[in-house]
């Protein structure tokens, strides 16, 4: 880590962000340039973070040089994590494709989308029975009855489970039910979730924050491992920037990239990312090869119907045919459907 | 509302949208153009929501007219809403300036603090006993002995306490020792919260999230409201954008913008926006001129010292000029302090 | 376009608003709604922009229907628009790759450059010889004698080159050498080039501003286009978000977005949009399989002795083999490579 | 500048960049790290940008530590810079205003707007003649006649000129007739444009580019005064962000941070910051507070006829009353009217 210092930043300033380093355990080095001075220092950036050295007289400004997060990085751990959930896995060769209806709305619904899920080839079955809507008056989930209904469904195709949390009773709710549990864009920093989430021992699927850095995301999914869980699959899931073409902008980027920086799986959500049915297929195949570990596909048996996102649902037709169509970049990708 | 049809949309399936919105109570009409077809339908927004328009064949988009809020919005309630707690106002006449440290960490740093914030002539003391921080490694907070010590050190100098929750047990356990519930940024979108808050019965601060657009903040706003709770304080704070020279980029044009939307009160707080302690002072005149109803400033007896969000931290000396400046344009913009 | 009132609007300012309308010729209609009217206009937009209707007292908004551009529209052309330079296709079912150095260095640098791109399958030449960059102090680009270079190693290695011009006397210099004229992210709307692009009869490549909604930018073309000029080529290099982890963040989406508004073709540049060479690779794999018809990929004999954009550029070794790797994606995808 | 390396960064890497470095003519020293080595280097940030260090093997990222800007950093000149322009001067005690109309139309509209904005107590005359538009379909401006009039109508009225050139055929046609060129938004890093104002010898009013970062913004006026002309005048008019209730998000921070960094004048336009005329007062007074040098403000004499820019145009009634209202809050912060 850095501290840059005023430019007319005096030499008792200096030596007191120095002491102020050595005493914290940091191995300083001072460096004087010719507009300004510059403290080089070596140790643990965690120390730093509540040192406060940006409020020292003097300091110009603090440059972190080493990542935030630990247990994320590959840093700290080379190969590929690698998750099995009832012999699905998430992160290896195969490619995981979790498909179903935004929220669960009856046995008919769930049943249809599962059934044709499982048919196109898809093994892990997504609905949501606790909704956060933007609005109090929209419909906010059918809970338990919610989570049954997935359990039962799951079973009947032998399907693995996905369902959001919202919060540390729904979580709770869902423990005897849900296989992975999903945290949600506006929950990304909720980190007393984040902590029971880490408790729980579940998988956790964690999307990306509307607004969070990758970095910042790597912190959250750092949350749920510094208790114990180290289950954790990324979800890119779009980002808000300044474009209104699309709900949200779907930064693809951000899978390579993380696929440098860590070892965890990294899904993509290119329903929620792009809100238009017919940006879902090419943004799938494209997430595919961008190096994607899996997809999250929003499909309904009768979108025109569905109590939400209906606008960004596939069909079962529309969605078999995306499941064809990716089988070729899947291959080419080194991953199998 | 209007529903745009697709350009090539046929008579069918536009009597199928006019009819799906008949159905549900709208009072339609359907304008045929050169190149499109529109069916403009006059009701509750409301309850289009759940409908998936959008999914329908042939639509194109839906474009609302009516804002979605309605218990936060000046067409329900005219008149300003003025908060009343133990006799400090917020909305009103009085210029209403919340000050103290980010996190409270010990009785003499609160005292200190609370002292200093009474004599320059705020009324309003906040301080931190649960701290949402991104990284799991940082101060995470005093928890209940920092509310006793905030409710304490409040009664001893006569101030009115502002005090973060984060979930809902932090708010149960604040109800005996906070008169205001701050909602944090990160938390604007955690629905639980806001009924939870809505039930409290307390005035809520609620901080705007990094990235909510102004109607999704108001929405928020509505989760509170729809409880039963129309005692809610909005806090800009500062938006994420491209621009990293500041930590965020303070909004103050949301200040006159929901003025005019609203009739709940709104305050800054330059503190978070800015992130450097130089900018506070003028982005806290900046706010006041805006028509702000008042302030959130960071304030801490060794900011150098704070355990957090020390270099945005005012010392004691710097707030007391701060508001000693201020008083002239608050008196320019009709307001006292 | 839809006219909406404010709610306290008087039968006076509603008429006058509709007597306005039908003034400039267009089919109006008025709704009365329960807390507003709207006057719903049928008509050409284009007439639309300079009668500042919202400037009208008791106009609250005007919310447009139709897309303001039209010859860049799919309404006006359904065919697509396959751009054909000295045999090379850019919209068909050829995947155009462009391939090259940031900036044109020496005969050296551009021959060995060249020489690779082609051997590994590119059939277009890039290269600067006009340089915009953002300090003063940088490498401004060879200029007319980059021109002759690029012209003479196209010819020797029987290429189609590219090039940006940044003012009308780099355009008209560029004549002469140059197939395909570049427009940089930075003059997407400097409209006099614009204009001077489209009466150069040339085919344009138009890269996305920065901060450029898809909106925009196809206005962008619809300037090259209203001066007779229909080849153009749209060319998405990343926008700019919060995120500082890529250098801009790459948006996919707007690539199958695009195919749905506009016959025009679009390629990708994946080296400008995430500034890192480990992400060229991945990025370019993703483009192709969004549908894509075409990548811009900056390619350097020696990436470390780059005078600009080292960092994002491949070396000849990687560029072929992301040659390799793009065959069977761009094969799914019904392109040939 | 520091350079830091990769993990795993063999001891031949780091001495290859220490050599560069010290080749180069920067002092360096070689810090390890338990995870990372790093090496410092001091000299002139300027050296580096043509380096390619980023692509050099086994390094990781380049972190500069210097602004990139010279001539119009404080550290390069104390004092602040106070532009005289036939009296009127900007940056000093005087608050500066510059009022007009978006687009010069006619005499009678022109003299109209400049009689009541000198009445109120404008001294700087606003009026395009070269207006770039998003849509080539809307006006285009008076180009030549209009800068007569505005020349004429300000000799009228005493008052001195600013209008926007766009290209170095306006700039030329500008000389004779206009005190203060203007660099619009579009075209912040239109280098050619910039390096020819330079040379005009002119004040130069740089406009904030849509997206462009403060460190862009102050390198785009170093290029202005790399070519001998210093004086430069900044001015804020909001930037592109999420958000869009309003026509963009003015960034008043940037005010005081600019004030920090730079010796230069600092204006502001609330009109273009937020399109909305109920949002003009308010924020022009909140600038003021904030510490800017000067406004710039939307006026004509019927709004709801103007060619450009309506909404966001204030009435002379309305101009006038804003001037009244802000007489108080400008003496609070030491300025004049």
């Amino acid at each position: 880590m850095v501290v840059v210092m005023q430019p007319q930043a005096s030499k008792e300033l200096i030596s007191e962000v120095n002491a102020r380093l050595t005493e914290a355990g940091f191995l300083t080095q001072v460096i004087y340039g010719v507009k300004r001075t510059v403290v080089a220092a070596v140790g643990d950036r965690r120390a730093i973070e509540s040192m406060g050295l940006e409020a020292l007289p003097g300091v110009e400004k603090v440059v972190p040089i080493m990542q935030p997060y630990k247990l994320a990085s590959r840093e700290v751990k080379e190969e590929r994590t690698i998750i099995n959930v009832k012999g699905v896995t998430i992160g290896g060769r195969e490619l995981a494709v979790i498909a179903g209806p935004c929220a669960v709305e009856s046995k008919e619904q769930l049943m249809e989308a599962a059934y044709s899920a499982r048919q196109a080839g898809a093994r892990l079955l997504r609905g949501g029975a606790f909704k956060p809507r933007t609005s109090p008056y929209s419909f906010q989930g059918m809970e338990e009855k919610g989570l049954e209904l997935l359990a039962q469904t799951a079973q009947e195709t032998n399907m693995v489970t996905v369902s959001e949390v919202i919060d540390e009773e729904s979580l709770q709710m869902s423990l005897d039910y849900i296989d992975v549990l999903q945290i949600g864009t506006r929950n990304m920093q909720n980190f007393r979730l984040l902590k029971a989430a880490g408790k729980s021992g579940k998988p956790i699927l964690l999307k990306r924050g509307h607004s969070a850095t990758v970095e910042e995301w790597l912190m959250a999914a750092e949350y749920v491992m510094s208790e114990g869980n180290q289950q954790v699959i990324l979800c890119e899931r779009g980002i808000r920037t300044f474009e209104t073409a699309t709900r949200n902008t779907l930064d693809l980027s951000a899978v390579p990239l993380i696929k440098g920086l860590s070892h965890l799986p990294v899904v993509v959500d290119p329903s929620h990312a792009t809100g238009k049915r017919d940006l879902v297929a090419p943004m799938s195949l494209a997430a595919v090869a961008a190096g994607a570990d899996g997809l999250l596909v929003e499909m309904h048996p009768d979108p025109a119907r569905a109590l939400c996102d209906g606008p960004q649902s596939l069909n079962p037709r529309e969605f078999s045919e995306l499941m064809e169509r990716m089988r070729p970049v899947a291959a080419a990708m080194g991953k199998e459907l």
